[in-house]
């Protein structure tokens, strides 16, 4: 019988979740894989307050040296979050021969590359299935499901919080605070969820993504980046009305040899599969050129999804371990496989150059001539215009409102548009602008 | 730079689009992985009437001997279909040391057995990525990123010429024949499609799935199927107002030690995410006791889609075939792996077993009291009532109908009933019975 020895850096949500699926699922793992995993050390500073169930048969210690400093110990599993000590643990634990799991997308949106340049140098696998919707297995399907394919978008709903709070308001009529308000009370928002409303949670993922999908090795720079602050009612009302559903999506889509990627709302049409991913869910959607249009569908977050994530990381590197490759030809190749994380030249393509259609709502001062002054003014800049709705808000007040559905144009005629616009005092409030993406 | 050689018997449409790929995104392909892939041989009966494009650089024979016989050859690619000659080509190449490839549902159905434990003592691998739901990565799924998990249930629509039919039925109102005739005329149904109508198409990849979930090892007997011929537009009319859609269900189930195994329409809520898989498309739903709900969504047959399915087994054998698998570990491990392709002793639920909530629809000769009947002879035998809908069809002939929604029942119960609902004579012509999926 193999036996492979594990160490656990960090016995958090996923930490505990990580432990028990071991504990419950081992001898299942055995019997499927051939396989008997040791979970030999456990490392958590605050490992003395742990109170969910015994640890004995585990040694435990606050520091993670302890895993570190074990040679022993085959695979070390990183499940401590943020930048740092994170990101220092990784590369001791890499740069000692150990076989890494992590399931923290912000070290590797930031820090990917010197990770995976480590690893390579000494020999030694990352594994990150958990670090991008949670047990959705979309790592391992950008890298081997789909291996053969040039890959042309990827449109993810890639966090729980955001697609929460967009349910209840569509579902629920709630406005944006109650609806976070419920996201937080249900135990899907983080006390400060600025990184997921802001999308910036979203953009970590998105990088991660990328890199798999076109070799490419975006910055943050590279990525435009809109939350869903601020979305209302109004929104949802123009959506459901014209047959889609507002969602926060991740895109990234490859056209020209240049890379667009961009995290913001979308209008999603009620027939695509995207649009029935509801509430905590996540779902990737993937275009091939050979598979056409994939999706894949699971749950973000939660202990057990990501903790089964973690694990088929664990049990896929130590297959792979037991194996060896001393032969030239398997030397080159994962040498060549590794090295060819990064294997685009591609250019990012700024948000301003994408082509796209869109939803425009003016709040307009209700004046005579006003439709005739914006569709002349976005017909100068070459958009065409799909379908066009005035309606009155308040008379009394003399408040009006515009809507817009363009046909696919170019970002910046359309923002263009919107500023000249703006200067013609016809706007009580600025414009509203959201992509559809079909 | 590794070089794997390559076979492929039988060039029909997958075939086709094989060599089509492995042309136009060989380069690519060769970046990601680090190996170059060389197709030296294609073998097919019709090679010499083959017009598509020209097949310079290849080796090409009208006899499957041809890439059978040549050692140079590392993995043999079978897209010929059927049982025979298939089943005798897979077997001569595994007995000759070759990895083999296939997409051959039926033949793994019914001689799968066989052909794995062949491999494994041999020890060469079988790649069927592309046997189940096309370009739909759930073979791998199963056996990798879900390998943690205790599966729970699957539930998939893994046949897209019915799901084209009740897609057509439900949004175009169409009745069954014209829908069908639509499918051909679309290309998404065989001259003769049987096979696909019936259910049987269903029940070869219901029964791989369920090898890969649960370790059992179905025969066609463990397996109840239904088909879709008889369906009309009263069950679309009952699903759309009820909030259901009308689905053609491969489901296995495990519950208390024991697996039920299932083919047949079902009533499937609107919001549930194989709601909103339309037309050709597949997509396989999953369950784990870790992961919870997951889905994987894609086209389930077609040239390319199907291609890329089977360059991903390629892609895959060929990195593993590069390493050595020396060490008595990983000897051990491998041979556990195979050999536990069956590991469950599970026995199987037959139909009658199974719980499940259930659509009735009584066509009966209005006489006063037949609701009170029914409903009497439904709840002696502990069936239990969610809603009861009774209308006239016509009033001049006396004909009228009965529809129930029952709450979860056993399935024996319901049938039961419904033979002595039948022997009352209040019924005009036979019910219907459709199972509601959750």
């Amino acid at each position: 019988m193999a036996q492979v020895t594990l160490g656990l850096i960090g016995l958090g949500t996923v930490g505990t979740g990580v432990v028990r699926l071991l504990r419950e699922n081992g001898d299942l793992i055995e019997k499927k894989t051939g396989i008997r995993f040791r979970l030999k050390r456990i490392a958590d500073r605050g490992i003395r307050e742990f109170r969910e169930f015994a640890l004995d048969g585990y040694e435990l210690s606050e520091s993670a040296d302890a895993v570190l400093d074990d040679p022993e110990i085959e695979i070390a599993i990183e499940l401590i979050g943020g930048y740092e000590p994170a990101r220092t643990y990784l590369l001791q634990a890499i740069e000692r021969g150990k076989h890494v799991v992590t399931a923290n997308k912000a070290l590797l949106a930031r820090f990917g590359g010197e990770i995976f340049a480590l690893a390579d140098q000494v020999g030694v696998e990352v594994g990150f299935e958990g670090s991008v919707a949670g047990t959705v297995p979309i790592i391992r399907v950008l890298q081997d499901g789909l291996a053969a394919n040039r890959i042309e978008k990827v449109a993810g709903i890639v966090n729980g919080t955001t697609n929460y709070i967009l349910t209840k308001m569509t579902e629920e009529g709630l406005d944006y605070e109650p609806a976070l308000a419920q996201a937080t009370a249900a135990g899907f928002a983080e006390a400060d969820p600025t990184l997921d409303v802001d999308g910036e949670d979203a953009a970590h993922k998105l990088a991660i993504l990328a890199t798999l999908a076109f070799g490419v090795r975006p910055e943050a720079k590279d990525i435009h980046v809109e939350g869903i602050r601020g979305l209302g009612q109004e929104d949802i009302r123009f959506a459901r009305e014209s047959g889609y559903v507002l969602k926060l999506l991740a895109i990234g889509r490859k056209t020209n040899g240049h890379v667009e990627l961009r995290v913001h709302p979308a209008l999603v049409p009620k027939t695509h599969p995207l649009a029935s991913v509801r509430n905590e869910f996540n779902a990737v959607f993937v275009r091939g050129d050979a598979s056409r249009e994939t999706m894949y569908y699971g749950r973000g977050a939660g202990q057990m999804p990501t903790a089964s994530a973690v694990l088929s990381d664990i049990i896929e590197i130590a297959e792979r371990s037991l194996h060896d490759c001393r032969r030239p030809e398997c030397r080159a190749a994962v040498r060549a496989r590794k090295r060819s994380l990064y294997w685009s030249s591609d250019r990012f393509r700024p948000v301003d150059g994408i082509r796209s259609r869109y939803y425009l709502r003016f709040p307009i001062v209700d004046a005579p001539g006003a439709i005739g002054t914006l569709t002349t003014i976005l017909g100068r800049h070459g958009v065409s215009i799909a379908a066009v709705h005035a309606s009155i808000v308040d008379a009394s007040a003399n408040k009006g409102r515009i809507e817009i559905l363009t046909h696919e144009a170019l970002e910046s005629a359309v923002k263009e548009s919107c500023l000249e616009i703006g200067r013609t005092g016809i706007l009580r409030e600025k414009e509203r602008l959201i992509r559809v993406e079909e």
